[in-house]
């Protein structure tokens, strides 16, 4: 092998991304260094930068340049209600249908035994604090319905519930416009497990 | 939305990476941020580093650190055959073999022109002047044996031997332990085509 060192130290940096092996990291870097070296320039800034100033809200964990970030400041939002969601994304989908005006905590992962994730690595103890606070009177788990969400909600339901507080789950079911014939069978148990007085 | 600025900014800078599309993005920038700080932190200097370092050799087109890379510069290559690759990874596997004593011109690329990757792009003038510097006798190409390495090869094949210097191509054949049953057809033809006296 006869790279030159920087190019080595490059591949073997861009490994640092989830799901890039060797082949993928040295496919990025001649990307880069040939085709896109503005990209590439742009790149390194704006990590250095997220660095530097992201860093997580004190109140729901999200990331945020302050210490308290603009929803949980916000003296608009309605807060007795606080939605626990796994990741930013999420957090960021909720936002977008305008449907929920209450606060969140963002647990930034799920349980994952497997990955050797478990409560602490996911700030479980920050929840519970940030969910005693005296206003909060729901705890809503919006957790994803993957097989590690359901665990996770299941945990943190517990968790909370012995400590008092109301908790509820986002509802499962069809989704809007959904037909009973292209659903998969375990939504459709669930909508009828779940069914409401009409 | 509400990502805070310096996150927007490193989603969208990750996305100049190939094959890299917006949820990805998104997953890599909160691994790194959540999971992997240190390596964000190596990635950003690594690629400002190869940025600054990294340039093509004069006379090979390949990375390099110094105008003249290491086997350009090496008195002890065979400066009479000149092999042509695609990529530096292509040159370096050649070198782990140890087959080849020879130079190389490393093209950064091959003819693509669905993807406006003509003869320019790829330096194949540069080629040329390399060819004729006097010293050079054989031009061996070992482009891939895709459609767009042999349209190449066949490309710069006419290119060369218009200007009078000997061209060939590394052999297409069945591979070292292969056997008849378990390659493709187009091998085998190709194999009895360029059938050997024993």
């Amino acid at each position: 092998m006869s790279l030159p060192g920087t190019l080595a130290s490059l591949i073997e940096a861009l490994r640092a991304l989830p799901g890039v092996g060797p082949k993928s990291a040295a496919r990025m870097a001649y990307h880069l260094l040939q085709r896109d070296r503005p990209g590439a320039a742009r790149l390194s800034a704006s990590l250095s930068a997220a660095l530097e100033q992201l860093r997580h809200c004190r109140r729901c964990n999200n990331f945020s340049e302050q210490p308290v970030c603009d929803i949980c400041a916000s003296p608009r939002r309605e807060a007795r209600q606080l939605c626990v969601v796994e990741m930013p994304t999420d957090l960021n989908r909720l936002e977008e249908t305008q449907a929920y005006k209450g606060l969140y905590f963002v647990l930034m992962g799920r349980l994952s035994p497997l990955d050797g994730v478990g409560p602490k690595e996911i700030g479980l103890e920050r929840l519970i604090e940030r969910a005693r606070d005296g206003v909060t009177e729901e705890v809503i788990l919006a957790t994803n319905f993957t097989a590690e969400g359901e665990a996770t909600a299941h945990y943190i339901s517990e968790l909370l519930k012995t400590r008092g507080l109301q908790v509820s789950r986002i509802a499962r079911g069809l989704p809007a416009g959904g037909e009973l014939e292209h659903v998969d069978g375990m939504t459709i148990a669930q909508a009828l497990h779940d069914r409401r007085a009409a």
